[in-house]
């Protein structure tokens, strides 16, 4: 029935058909749009209830069917799409109407978009969706940000469909403009971290203790019951029970080690280094997708160079380095990620609320960690708190776990196992609990060849050296 | 007298008025022009021979003296001051006048100004200058791109002023567009990488060997001598012989570590990233000049945690050691621009001839080395290398040097010492070497929470699995 649906939201792929569904489930009424016929009937046929979850191609119905003010959601791929679904709605919508972007659309296009459609009169906000096709199927985490009277608007569907934790909704209002985006981007950033330690840990486990699928799968599993317990652990856990359906042996085995991205890791680096905050262990998981995507070249450079032969260590005592050293290192890359929203809360305006990030991150989302609620308790009790590690509650935690961390970097390097995210948390570790580094030589490099001045550990000013052997040459 | 200067120089800063006075040397007559009147009066003074150099506040001076067409060289800082000075020239140019960017512009500004500045008939070009305040005078690496037309009018005159490598000028036209600018990028990206590793072999020389300032320039002289030569080295071990004028003891004791930056390294960093090309020695160095600015938060952490005792290695072994890791980790930080180079040529239409780049870099820059040498006959060997680390001649090189590095980053993990640049580039190699990686994981975790799909080893296709227990919950 016209003007009647409570919700509705373009772009019926796997995460849009999830989302609608979830908001049906939980007694809205909604009405999908896209393209693709095919996915229209997809999704009218899967919806079941035709009373709560209808779809069309047609963008005119879709926009009658909506009430007032009409609440639209999009869920299509970031970049030139959104701006062209945004541009085939607008005709169709009436001031006060309200658009949200779900998708992962890079934080200064929100911005942009935000205004343009501010001076039409139509509010517009930016929401991070994060918890996979089931997460946004079954309770996903949610990040909005920007226009605050166009989220109170959805704020009942938007509590209603997301993951709950304790009872809590992993949804909340994170700031102003693109706020919502650029959290989800350092969501992701963090991600990207977390998977590539989980996966050099499972190379050295099968490297050094010969561990098999089946006792990789235990292993994670038990991880999981314990302080690592996270969404990416418990998977990782189910990865390795799964067979394959082509032929015999582990799912796992038969996949290809090219690992793809959608670009969101990167945009957080390269983001970390425009505010000038480092994150290497987000830095280096994209390097480690860059490389793995090298293959052909890596198969020749493979046969070029010897390698040493790795030792074997206890399992027992292996699954314990590795526990422990995975742990110090999920710690230093929710640090890594947390410094950056700091910085970017002051450089960007978002005037972001830190533990309220990690109580939307608890649970629904890909990072989803028993590690959050400490990290939410520890920014309640410090809002300030410039860095993770210089919290009181985590340096018992850090202190009894980076021994092993050392071990295994140790380990890694004499065995030639690449574990490039753990040797970065470690290096970020040493060298962000070092008073003195001894980057001192650097100043005095640049200012030997390009005069750039140096400034003095015993007083202040800014100095210049004449120096000795330049100026007789 | 009027209409007669052969070269005409924005910007008498340290490099200007260096760069000024090499064209002035080389027997061309040059003008200068600079908005700071004390500026144009201190090139005047130090220039001496006013028949040669002359300079003026006054841009329409400044204009009427060069002979046609107009020869400027721009050498101010990057960014709208190089848009404000082109304003400022306009009106006083004719057609077919050449403006030249000596500056560290980024190469998408060089591209837009080229075209906004051929729609008026001015040829423009972004020459990379490097070398320092002391190369600009006595002879620069040169790294002109854009407009060959514009080149070939001072060709001449660089190739008069560049540094020579056995007579060879250290200047070459590198490609079209923004090759120049594009190029000198990746230079201060790979200077970025090798000053880091410079400096962490310093810190666990002193850490692990106690080596006195007196034994750290020996040192460094000794590298110097052998196949380390190379600029960086030398001036490392010139700092180390640098007394301070303020108080007893070296200068490099005296100065604070924090390392500032002006961007190239960033740069170098976010554009291989956009590319898809791993640069993690790049990216560590960008990373720990940020750690170092974090200088109160370090001191703040360091209080908070304990930090191993440092072992000692006898000095002769851990000077071998160092050696050995260092001329393994600059080899693979120059593999790693150098690839980054290949495939900007590529993206980009550069067209580069990576041969030409480091027969450019063989002197007169910071970067200039021995190794560049050898690296240059690699790529006139063989010019389509997607790597230095396939070439035979390599191979052996690093090969022999590899287990030091191992030794050392192993050391610096359990001792506590952060050595960034030499673990990333050892992982790195570890991974480019690695015909498998782990990176089948993160596939199977990205089809398993993302439906991302995956490829398989052993069939072509694209795969996606339903798995189990994800659609069991």
């Amino acid at each position: 029935m016209n003007g009647t649906y409570d919700f509705g939201l373009v772009g019926l792929g796997v995460m849009g058909r999830n989302f609608i569904l979830n908001v049906a489930d939980n007694g809205f009424t909604a009405f999908g749009n896209d393209l693709d016929p095919e996915k229209v009937s997809a999704l009218i046929k899967e919806g079941g209830d035709i009373n709560r979850v209808d779809a069309t191609v047609d963008v005119s119905a879709f926009a009658k069917a909506l009430s007032s003010p009409r609440k639209i959601m999009l869920l299509v791929p970031a970049g030139k799409i959104v701006d062209a679904v945004i541009e085939g709605l607008l005709p169709h919508l009436d001031k006060g109407d309200i658009i949200i972007d779900g998708g992962n659309s890079f934080f200064t296009d929100t911005d942009r978009r935000a205004s343009y459609l501010e001076e039409k009169g139509i509010h517009f906000f930016g929401a991070g969706v994060s918890g996979g096709a089931k997460g946004a199927r079954k309770g996903p985490s949610i990040m909005p940000g920007g226009s605050k009277e166009g989220y109170k608007a959805v704020q009942p569907i938007f509590e209603a469909v997301s993951a709950k934790y304790k009872g809590e909704p992993c949804v909340a209002y994170l700031g102003p403009k693109s706020a919502g985006n650029y959290v989800k981007m350092v969501h992701n950033g963090i991600e990207y971290g977390l998977m590539q330690l989980t996966s050099e840990i499972y190379d050295v486990l099968k490297k050094a203790g010969n561990l098999s699928n089946d006792e990789l799968h235990n292993t994670y599993k038990m991880w999981n019951e314990g302080r690592l317990q996270s969404f990416l652990v418990e998977i990782t856990s189910e990865i390795f029970a799964q067979k394959d359906d082509l032929k015999d042996g582990s799912l796992v085995d038969a996949i290809l080690d090219k690992a793809k991205q959608k670009g969101t890791g990167k945009w957080t680096s390269q983001n970390a280094m425009d505010l000038g905050i480092p994150v290497p262990s987000i830095d280096i998981a994209v390097s480690m997708r860059e490389i793995s995507a090298l293959k052909e070249e890596r198969i020749k450079a493979d046969a070029l160079y010897d390698r040493p032969t790795v030792e074997t260590i206890d399992k027992d005592k292996l699954v314990k380095l590795s526990e422990e050293a995975l742990y110090f290192s999920f710690i230093i890359t929710y640090a890594q990620g947390l410094h950056q929203l700091a910085d970017a809360s002051k450089e960007y305006g978002y005037d972001l609320d830190l533990a309220v990030i990690a109580k939307v991150w608890r649970a629904g989302c890909i990072i989803r960690a028993g590690l959050l609620a400490d990290i939410a308790e520890t920014f309640d009790a410090d809002a300030t708190l410039p860095n993770l590690l210089l919290s009181p509650r985590f340096v018992q935690q850090v202190q009894s776990t980076v021994a092993s961390a050392r071990e295994l970097v140790a380990f890694g390097a004499k065995n030639g196992i690449p574990l490039p995210g753990l040797s970065n948390s470690l290096t970020y570790f040493d060298a962000y609990t070092s008073s003195r580094l001894p980057l001192n030589l650097i100043q005095a490099q640049r200012d030997y060849f390009g005069s750039h001045t140096y400034e003095r550990l015993d007083r202040d000013g800014v100095f210049h050296t004449e120096w000795e052997k330049e100026s007789r040459n």
